[in-house]
């Protein structure tokens, strides 16, 4: 294995399986950050959050191609392994998994982990139809080949932290999910490795998203409890902006995404946009 | 837990990993061999051999519902759990995992392991199109709940080897996979849970599965490398007997279970056969 510093750099599945095993051995918990590179704030707070929990703590870096759908951004997406490497070690990352794809994926894979109930599909599912079967699949095998301790994910993918959630109880894994809050901008701008697509004038017009959220809020806690009111006042906010393009902007159960007519403790407040090309995605959940 | 002499008796998830964990803190070895239970000699070899490679040996006894079909014997497949202790204390098992289908699977569990290229759908798949998923799932939880280091398969059911043994590549377990071989009555019959359902009739007219082997064997043996001479050989004699109806009599490559016109080493000739109203599989690897 190579190393950048204090971290080892695993390019292989029998390479990090052998480290984890003797850091087992010798009593040692382990946490996973999952990733797929090009690392921001919100990355690191997870290997902050990671380092504080466990005794070391393996970052994978993997743009996994089964959770792109045909023209999707899998080829643009941005890649920087030396300036990942750099922030991962500064985090107190011990083991950094940068796997090629060949290594992750058999000519002939053909097995995949997917949730059969309509849950990937609502929110990004339903522009997204094998992305969560994607997620679910790169995630049991990360799973599967660090045997972590705990996992940690940020509640900016608050679709993909249920459904991992839901998985992980169906699949029975003894690994405890922990969700991170989201890490914004000082503008209010949810951090993104896809933010770097966005030109000055986009990257003004994507503060849409956020100040729908903050105006979301205040009617909420001005008394309003019916979604359809909120979404549709968040909605109207977005739409002034003429680079933005909703997707949608959807009010759901946190637990098993259906639409919810109330807006309770617990639910989750989501959307996707596209600001220009770029589709960026923020939410909240009601307190 | 409970016990049966030495062995523990474990009802729940949360206590198998318990277990399961103190002993992998002693450094000890884990072995897993799933079963359904109601065990016979085919059981009883995969947990001598899963005695004689590890330290502690973990059976489960579940009879698993996503892996039966409508209209299948789910509600009929014999169950015997008290005779299954004691085989299973006998033969060194350390722990029994005999948990209910609602310990399993919750109300609302929707997430399966399937392999989507054809493979589950050859052979056996052909009329049991979901049996397969069920199989990947079930022994994925399992998988996930005991961690074992080695898990035990019979050859007896040689797709669902072959369909484990894919999965566990591409989900990037790091649990060896043990086949043993096919054990027999002394008339050739091989052992199976379901031969119970047999009356004294059936049971004789139950031979010409294992009759048609010797008779491949000895075409083989002598010479004959044409897959159809073979199994045209094969089912006329199964057809001989009027209490059989042939599902299948496949030759197939031992790796991908595509059909196949040579018999090469490694070529696995397969069989389905309805006695009466019981459906009995057998089979071998050509040498």
């Amino acid at each position: 294995m190579n190393t950048y510093k204090n971290m080892l750099i695993a390019e292989t599945i029998a390479d990090v399986r052998a480290q984890v095993r003797e850091w087992k051995a010798a009593g040692l918990t382990v946490g996973l950050v999952p990733t797929m590179g090009y690392l921001h704030e919100g990355h690191t707070s997870l290997v902050d959050a990671a380092a504080a929990q466990c005794d070391k703590v393996v970052a994978s870096v993997f743009v996994n191609p089964t959770q792109f759908g045909p023209g999707e951004d899998l080829e643009a997406y941005p890649r920087d392994f030396d300036r990942d490497c750099g922030l991962l070690e500064e985090h107190g990352c011990s083991l950094v998994f940068h796997p090629s794809v060949e290594e992750m994926y058999a000519p002939d894979a053909a097995t995949y982990v997917e949730i059969l109930d309509d849950m990937p599909k609502q929110l990004c599912g339903k522009t997204r139809p094998i992305h969560f079967r994607g997620v679910c699949t790169v995630v049991s095998k990360l799973f599967n080949i660090v045997t972590p301790d705990k996992a940690f994910f940020g509640q900016k993918d608050a679709q993909q932290l249920v459904v991992i959630r839901r998985m992980v109880r169906d699949m029975s894994y003894g690994i405890e999910i922990v969700g991170c809050p989201i890490i914004r901008e000082e503008d209010g701008l949810a951090k993104s490795s896809r933010n770097t697509y966005l030109n000055a004038e986009e990257r003004q017009a994507a503060l849409v998203l956020s100040r729908s959220i903050a105006l979301a809020k205040k009617l909420i806690a001005d008394g309003n409890r019916n979604a359809e009111v909120v979404l549709t006042a968040m909605r109207a906010l977005i739409e002034e902006e003429p680079l933005a393009k909703i997707d949608y902007v959807s009010a759901v159960d946190g637990y098993n995404l259906q639409p919810v007519e109330g807006l309770e403790p617990g639910t989750l407040v989501a959307m996707a946009v596209y600001i220009g090309k770029t589709r960026l995605i923020d939410n909240f959940i009601v307190e």
